[in-house]
């Protein structure tokens, strides 16, 4: 599978979202991931820095992923910790590109 | 009260909240943020950019102020929406450097 090596690709409008048994093989490609499937189904991981600046670096970093790859998680950043939800808005759900995002370090 | 004249100072643990008279007062003062008064009382604001990269623009300004006056605010980056909340953890309210921050411009 090699998510790492992979790249978002655009996602259109009504595409459908990845099936529950493709969201289970690709949840073992990722590590510390939860899978939510309350409604939209997302994968949600928290990040935890020495301080508020630490998560600012992080932050910057996860940013320039997210436009270089056209793919943006939502982030909530408190104080020193960062949680990044990712979901395939056109989906309505996860595709492989959340997955792409959660395999980058 | 010129709020934006004015710079957050420490705040020791057990500092109690603000009463609800002052909030009401300083609330006048900041424009735009909702009192949120369920559980601990907040100031909260979303904020609207045309893309991504205003919201992070926006979001590092923030954090720049935010370590200058050592008070961070919890943010939330929804693609090119920011929702910003302030209070007090020491206090478990607001305290007056929620409406300087709330303040800056």
């Amino acid at each position: 599978m090699d998510l790492m090596q992979k790249h978002c690709v655009p996602c259109e409008i009504g595409t459908p979202p990845m099936a529950e048994e493709d969201e289970d093989r690709y949840l073992k490609e990722v590590q510390g991931w939860a899978l939510l499937r309350e409604g939209t189904h997302k994968l949600k991981k928290q990040f935890k820095f020495k301080d508020f600046k630490g998560s600012m670096d992080f932050v910057n970093r996860i940013a320039a992923i997210a436009e270089a790859e056209g793919h943006h998680p939502d982030i909530g950043i408190i104080y020193n910790r960062v949680n990044i939800e990712l979901f395939t808005h056109n989906a309505k759900g996860l595709s492989e590109n959340d997955f792409i995002m959660a395999a980058c370090r």
